[in-house]
């Protein structure tokens, strides 16, 4: 978390501690607070205040978000539609939907891991209540063209004169895309401030004004309704003083970020053999590598680099230690054992280019081993 | 929140910053942190670790309880129990249901808000799945006494030979009575990190093992499936620490309080007249005071409070600036006038003797002179 957003965000733990609910100066005092935080992250969005409601995290914005919009809407249909390389909290929300009944089509993806609007346009059925297609992947680090899946999108809604919510989980996109929510066209938006240097536990869900929504989390109501539950005035203030900034220093940390992430695809190509760069090469977030290296486990590149004090991944987090292989590769076409041997290395505003050296040294040594090693070898024969 | 609580979280912002879920070793520090947190919780529960489920906060607990075990039971019957005077957050959740075509009996409560054991015995049917009463009332602090509905809730699933969960809402509780879950009886509690001096945005959900549930977040399978998204570290040490200190500093502040809140019920009763305490008059939180006085709007008696820097409330900050009578008062009988006029006063840790001098000086000149306006006495005879 970035050091600006904590200072923002002291305060309101022992000072200004009052419940944004209370009419007392208190409560008002946090009120005021909220209402600030609610106009910051509406100005970033491009939107109106109350078009924010603010959510505990990513996964909880697309459950409400998947599940409010399809109940909303259930009268009219019961299709969603979403792609296959989504985040975990996307399908799972999706199934959730299955098992009550709905019907959801998993799209396939293009070998870059692109979701195609034409594609979109032609699973819409009139049954179709909400498409859910996430900005950018966070394993792969992969681009959708969100603009025009939304236009698709609008266009089917009006040739089967119905309403379809479009939503994009742009968790992995803020702070390295634009995310005004008018020239993407979606009418629903979910963040996640610990991903832009902001606070765990805190989200956004952007609801275009008059979408259909029901509630995943109800009792006070709070947010207008939408999401009940005394605020986390402390966090919110954090994640969107941590947005503001985010978006301010947009262009220069991506401008740096990106000449890293060229670097270390480069260097791997040239000093690796046999890897593939998983996702699109330039369709790509700037803080994103991923690679397979043929005959390699994921687990051991990642411990190794661990040893040496390089934290890296395999995957997302979220599915870390799980020893599946990453159902975002399986999408791509790759095999399960290609899958299971993938490296994911993600930059932040911090890395530089003398980490990079260091990265590429340990690494390319690493891989060397690992493929001398007998029973890797072995395994990687299977 | 407590300056020993914010201390213990610091260090989870902006140095030991990993994701739990990554397998690194910035992200096995905070990991480390999280099973350190759960284990506090569950030493203050006394139950295992592994049943300790770390929330956004006391709402959704709720909620996810609710419809947690309700979804997870619902082939073996769709009927579900509560109580009138229930947090909105569970009154909802139920409603949620109802929606879904469950059936909600929501039991009466006598005078002082107190639920029946009894009455919950004989609302159960062979379709019941789900009780859910609170342990101690946010509004009047009526204590309900949870042992006995556990039991009576345990004997008529026996009788039944069903499986019938029991669910409390204890985050009214927490700090002033016993939340061992073993002499409870309960097999779900509710917890929410405010309510004891703890951070906003994260509360706990105690899942006894072995309970139906499915998840109300679903995700990347963070708690072990029961609640998904990236674990708030920082909020969860914070409300751990503020947990552990309120179980060790219960009997203290709790007896300070109780001597306080003794002292301005017997100087309400005494200094004004035509008053009515609202709630129990011992099985009652030590720290609540809920009155309503006779002729006088609850919102002019806030306002003149606060304007002499007295935060009190009228029902619960979730509802108020609704209007709406509290549904609390409603369910003791009282006609909505009067339950439009009700004051609560919470006291706290820090709250002491010449504070109450203040505070009971303030409240008689505040209600004399509203009694005296023409036109609230209007009100008051219509």
């Amino acid at each position: 978390m970035d050091q600006r957003v904590l200072e923002a965000m002291l305060p309101y733990f022992t000072q200004l501690y009052g419940n944004a609910s209370s009419v007392h100066t208190v409560g008002q005092e946090a009120r005021y607070a909220l209402d600030g935080a609610r106009e910051r992250v509406a100005r970033v969005l491009n939107c109106r205040n109350r078009e924010i409601v603010f959510t505990s995290g990513g996964t909880e914005s697309d459950n409400a978000a998947i599940q409010g919009a399809a109940t909303a809407l259930e009268e009219t249909g019961r299709h969603v539609i979403t792609a296959s390389t989504e985040h975990h909290a996307v399908l799972h929300a999706c199934q959730v939907l299955e098992n009550r009944g709905w019907e959801v089509t998993y799209l396939p993806v293009d070998d870059f891991g692109q979701v195609d609007p034409q594609q979109v346009y032609n699973a819409i059925t009139n049954e179709t209540t909400v498409v859910s297609v996430m900005y950018a992947n966070n394993e792969i680090g992969t681009i959708n063209p969100i603009a025009d899946i939304s236009a698709a999108v609008k266009t089917r809604a009006a040739e089967f004169n119905r309403t379809i919510v479009m939503h994009t989980d742009a968790v992995q996109a803020a702070g390295y895309l634009d995310l005004d929510v008018r020239k993407l066209g979606v009418d629903m938006l979910t963040l996640s401030g610990h991903k832009f240097y902001g606070p765990k536990g805190v989200g956004v869900l952007f609801i275009r004004r008059g979408v259909p929504f029901l509630p995943l989390i109800t009792g006070g109501g709070q947010e207008r309704e939408r999401r009940s539950g005394t605020e986390n005035v402390a966090g919110i203030v954090g994640l969107a003083v941590a947005l503001e900034l985010a978006d301010s220093e947009r262009d220069a940390i991506g401008a740096r970020c990106l000449a890293l992430r060229d670097r270390i695809i480069a260097e791997i190509s040239r000093r690796i053999p046999n890897c593939v760069l998983n996702g699109h090469p330039t369709e790509r977030l700037p803080n994103n590598v991923n690679f397979s290296f043929a005959g390699v486990e994921g687990e051991p590149v990642l411990l190794g680099l661990d040893l040496q004090g390089i934290a890296a991944s395999s995957g997302s987090a979220c599915s870390s230690g799980s020893l599946e292989p990453s159902h975002v590769l399986l999408a791509l076409g790759q095999t399960a054992d290609v899958a299971r041997g993938s490296l994911r290395i993600t930059l932040g505003k911090d890395n530089n280019d003398s980490q990079v050296d260091r990265l590429m040294d340990v690494l390319v040594g690493l891989v060397d081993d690992l493929r001398a090693l007998p029973t890797l070898s072995g395994t990687a024969n299977d």
